[in-house]
């Protein structure tokens, strides 16, 4: 749930955790910014801004404005503000957050969990990951190093379940899996770009050690052609930070799961509907009751072969006929290209290195022409 | 998925065998119409109205054209055919049908299941089902009386679920339930109403003798004002036909399923998300994972009271703040009332009863009239 407030975000001192795209959801999405306070300030005036005082000199939060009530009121019902922390002037929910975990949910039918879940591990440590992410340079971002500090693969458990012990055999085709991933900063459309790979690697399309290739940019330095996952499983998890103490609100919480609720209740029931239809032509498992009447369909549709194409909508665009693997593909433009596609027109610096590089290999152009028009002029040696 | 397939339906003798509401969902929707065939007809002509000839003078039906990929390729994506079978030419998919079959699907979050369980079977046998149902008088519908054949209401199992024996413990608040219903015949509404009911039973507002008193049209002539339940939920789900021999087409089914799981995907995908929202709000049981760290808002949430208002959002409607029981309601128009209005304009014949009870009542307004202008006029008795 994205909070954007304020229209003046300099003076508020405006500053958020993580910058989802448009169809992502965020249940950890954090902001920071000065509100104004009945507590803070001097005693018996109208309060200042919140963020002039230390933790320590407050009087307790729970005499406070009802931060999470007064901005529900106003907020779109599909952004919700379900806590509020007061924090110290330095803070920043961009800056003082020490790792974000992001989740992508998908169902696991027709897909290799056990390569899936090698090939996340892969992920994890610090790797330059130009190849897993929409380069940004027009915006500054340079440097593609990051550091993963999780990356899973995994089942998820339904409402009605509980995990036994001995009960391990693969989950139905239906079933819901996850693929969750913590670091402590992302690059633009990284996740999806990841999960992309990881789909690729699920339906065996390519083998788990795909990952480390793409890692090496000293190999690999251009990105192949690939469509990253779908937007709308995605999830902005959490976003951790040190010493906040959170206020919560009875009244704010208990209309937010009311809400949260009636649109679970929507999107479970539209896909228990779709589910029976996919029992009605003997796609999914379907337990026979007492007053279950002959059903021809089903029962032929059980004949045909079994179609597990549940997560072949997560991957963007149109599905070519003949599988190429990603390392044959033609490639993305190149990082250095870019920096000085922009460098050229003025959007951003040429790195140090890059400098040196474009000045020589610029006196090496000059002195191509110049030997050129000599020639032409009858005065090259 | 409900087909219209042609302009002109009286030459093509188009009949379908349910109608349903616009938000609500068909699986076992059937209709039946006047095709070309590429095999009935004089041998080496084109072939005339398929319903011409009886099955027994046939070519194998595999000869047949190809109806459901033809009709499929034209027919929006939502509306899909899945077989098709020949019928001689007194077949109507309206008046041949045996019984209809509808589910509504609903979560049992917060619902006395045995309850409403035994609400439902008292809805089984010939009843009069005008106070279940949104009366249709203008289009000439006068009569009630219909004949559930079966009303139940039951958990379902989720796709990761067998039911083992000695697992019968009460499902969670989110696992999904449906109230399955069968008749030969249903009024408008009927099955949305049933449910209003059965939901208000299930929520411990109503007794499940509420629906003997509904269907006791003696004592209670008109129906008590109730919003019925929504319509996404509710689904044709089966009709049932003696002596059809339906064919199957591969390549369409592969089609249909591949579709379906789609669309499957999409909503069980946001399910889940929001699903995992409530369980980060302490809201839903979660297992926690060596890699989870702290969560204050789980913790906080899971003190709060439990919230089961999942099935809240079915009714449609406003939700007042004082609950009024259902026979203490404002009552509707009456079955007589709303006959006379619409014979008055012509739209209906009175039924013979009426008829007789009309004129009588006719002639007292006239004897009434004429004595109180014979007064006026000084010549009363």
């Amino acid at each position: 749930m994205k909070t954007r407030l304020v229209e003046n975000r300099q003076t508020a001192n405006y500053h958020r955790s993580g910058r989802t795209d448009k169809g992502v959801s965020a249940l950890g999405q954090v902001i920071s910014l000065d509100l104004r306070s009945k507590l803070i300030g001097a005693a018996g005036s109208e309060g200042g801004p919140a963020s002039e005082e230390t933790p320590a000199d407050r009087a307790p939060v729970s005499e406070e404005l009802r931060y999470a009530h007064i901005l529900n009121r106003v907020l779109p019902a599909d952004i919700r503000v379900l806590a509020w922390a007061p924090a110290g002037r330095e803070f920043s929910a961009r800056f003082s957050c020490l790792h974000r975990t992001y989740r992508y949910y998908f169902p696991g039918g027709g897909l290799d969990l056990g390569r899936m879940e090698a090939a996340a591990r892969l992920f994890e440590g610090t790797h330059d990951f130009r190849n897993l992410c929409k380069m940004d340079v027009a915006n500054g971002v340079l440097n593609f190093r990051r550091t993963v500090l999780l990356a899973r693969v995994r089942r998820v458990l339904g409402p009605d379940q509980e995990e036994e012990e001995g009960r391990r055999e693969p989950g139905s085709p239906y079933g819901m899996c996850l693929f969750e991933v913590r670091a402590q900063g992302f690059l633009y459309h990284q996740v999806r770009c990841m999960m992309a790979v990881l789909l690729l690697v699920g339906q065996r399309l390519e083998v788990p050690s795909v990952v480390t290739q793409l890692l090496d940019i000293h190999s690999n330095p251009r990105k192949p052609q690939y469509s990253m996952a779908v937007d709308y499983p995605l999830v902005l998890y959490d976003c951790a930070y040190e010493n906040l103490e959170w206020v919560f609100d009875s009244d704010a919480h208990a209309f937010n799961v009311t809400h949260l609720q009636a649109m679970w209740t929507q999107q479970a029931v539209r896909s228990q509907l779709l589910y029976s239809f996919l029992q009605g032509l003997g796609q999914a498992p379907h337990k026979l009751q007492a007053d279950d009447g002959p059903d021809p369909l089903r029962d032929w549709g059980r004949a045909q072969p079994p179609q597990a194409s549940q997560a072949d909508s997560l991957l963007e665009g149109v599905r070519p006929r003949r599988y190429r693997p990603l390392m044959e593909r033609e490639r993305c433009e190149g990082l250095e290209s870019r920096i000085r596609h922009y460098a050229k027109r003025g959007r951003i610096e040429l790195p140090e290195g890059m400098r040196e590089e474009e000045e020589e290999e610029e006196g090496r152009v000059r002195r191509k022409r110049r030997a050129s028009r000599d020639g032409e002029n009858g005065l090259a040696e």
